[in-house]
């Protein structure tokens, strides 16, 4: 089965600019706003619990990042998942490292209850978020996306959501169908927090996507398959890391509806 | 009327690098240390209640950016203002999107009481401080710089300050004269937090532009010629926002006092 | 007298690819863990009171910088120290701008209760560290290499550790055996937080290095000295701090332990 073509979501984002909300790890705020900016969403970090809930009435999607989560950031994000809940606000939870500490599995749990739109992580993220015992090390992923395939379509169908993992092919899914991304550079782990902004970016997908589940899942895909391709350009003339990050933005920001469309087949196939 | 050439007051930063004291939003802490570091002046971003008012005594000027704002940043920056206020050490307020919340409104309204040297935003912030009902969308102007000229003269008048508009053409006043600024570059609003590092160097050419207006608002004007200088400059080699950045910065470390009184000529028009 | 060489502890790194857990400040989050990542370690950065500990326990080594500190953050610090010395995990202590406020040197006072295996900051910075009475202007150092080595001696003696001081020649100490290395560019006081970078890599590579006080030392020293190096080569392309940022963490990824072995001479001296 096929899914719509990419390039209609891009076409929209860059149209209407929406607005995103993002409760975020102070790593990559920095980051993470200027990828959104490149692809052509408006982007506001803000957090504060006198504030939050508020400012996402105001917003097309929310993006949730628990990175460098504490007390404040924590009670900020309850209040805004309350309202994105709501209001039927498109949002995104990025459980970075929910493995590696109870204080992160029980913020997790808290935040599951609020139906986020997406979940995405990498696989040992997946894995834990599904209730499978797997402490990560650090942020980094320690299991394949093949291993979390089957954790990804239980977790998507638990929480009637979508479920993305990144890793070297990523795997999108919404219980029922399953759409893999390959591209992307071998550089890509070795910049900071690109996950995040990912998260970030689906979620401005996401705010033009409508609410068809097919339209979501294809949105969703659009923004790993953006990523993708990005960093595929990018990594043809970056030295390491540090010239990637620039090659990178600019491969964002000129990225077009043709482009996805032409690189970015999203054929569907059956969960299970 | 003409002002002091600009180039006197860049001259007088590089000689001098003062300590800039910045409590700003974490998107922007790291880019406005680059930004103060490659013209000349020395940053020191901290925040704590504990230690902000004393810091604040030690520095040539004080930057506060309420971007990412919670209760300990907001303490902090009642502690600094108080003592930038009474010793007379400029500072300058970025209210960043002001209008978005009535947290940031009760918090500005505040920080007002404190006599911000200059007030550095974009026109819907600009709008929104002078009492004119307009909730910007994020932190993106959605107001021109032409709607907000009349609010930034009487915004000026009723504070005794400087008011900067950032826009397609900058705007600066002492509620009796008008400076502007044309230049930049149209790929600078789509990097994150380039105002912000405005403010923060603003606030560097202050603590070195002595006690007079018509010297503050040159330097004032300094500072934004000086951005929009190194924009241009950055904009005719850059692919995008990633290149731009790193170019922008390269830029600003080149500029020369000489580039100032070249390319900019301070003419001032009568407020109103 | 000469210390084992160097290449093997970025060996040991690269194939390693330690956890190295930073509680730093929110201006270096983003650069230093794009510096550990280009190194071959990696990062992780949190810091709340109800996780830090119990993360520090799965980490290699432990980076504290307390640049931005605040309460939050210092209850984040002191667990995560009782943690490492508990475990004998290699820590790190980079005491920004203790000088500047008694804030910072009360907390100081209380970190090195608990037995850092390296300090490194800059001369000022560990003139105040020993009780010399030296406020610092901001983070900046005001103070030589050779003024702060008396210093540095003294408080590697006292403290049993590490003292590193950076500077245009820096100067490595057990308080017994000195190293000195040079190198680097003139570029690189100009680019914010290098020196929070360099101390979160020292304790990545602390994290291979073993328990001898030799190793130690040399392990140190090898990520001073890679650093120098990677600043020399970053130099030779960068036309100003904004094209010098990239092309530092190319250099950084770049580096072979064969590199370390080429360039890097670690001869030590006696101490007094």
């Amino acid at each position: 089965m096929t899914l719509p073509t990419p390039g209609r979501y891009l076409d929209a984002l860059q149209q209407r600019t929406p607005l995103v909300h993002c409760i975020t790890n102070y790593v990559a705020m920095n980051s993470s706003a200027n990828i959104l900016l490149a692809v052509g969403a408006s982007p506001a970090m803000l957090h504060a619990r006198e504030e939050a809930g508020e400012f996402t009435a105001l917003a097309g999607a929310l993006s949730i990042n628990i990175g460098t989560v504490s007390a404040d950031f924590a009670h900020g994000m309850r209040a805004a998942v309350r309202v994105a809940h709501e209001r039927g606000t498109p949002w995104v939870l990025d459980p970075v490292a929910v493995g590696a500490t109870g204080y992160r599995r029980r913020l997790c749990a808290e935040l599951l209850a609020h139906a986020p739109t997406l979940i995405r992580g990498n696989a040992s993220e997946i894995l834990c978020l599904n209730g499978i015992a797997n402490p990560g090390r650090g942020v980094d992923s320690t299991a394949s996306t093949d291993q979390a395939r089957d954790a990804a379509v239980e977790l998507a169908r638990r929480q009637g959501c979508l479920v993305g993992v990144s890793g070297e092919v990523d795997l999108i899914t919404d219980g029922e169908r399953m759409v893999h991304i390959s591209g992307g550079h071998a550089l890509m782990p070795r910049i900071t927090t690109l996950g995040c902004g990912l998260s970030a970016t689906a979620a401005a997908f996401l705010a033009v996507a409508g609410e068809s589940p097919s339209g979501r899942l294809a949105a969703t895909a659009a923004a790993f398959g953006g990523f993708a391709l990005a960093g595929e350009r990018a990594g043809t003339t970056a030295a390491g890391p540090g010239s990637f990050t620039p090659a990178f933005l600019d491969a964002l920001y000129q990225l077009t509806p043709n482009d996805l469309d032409t690189h970015l087949a999203l054929e569907t196939r059956d969960a299970l």
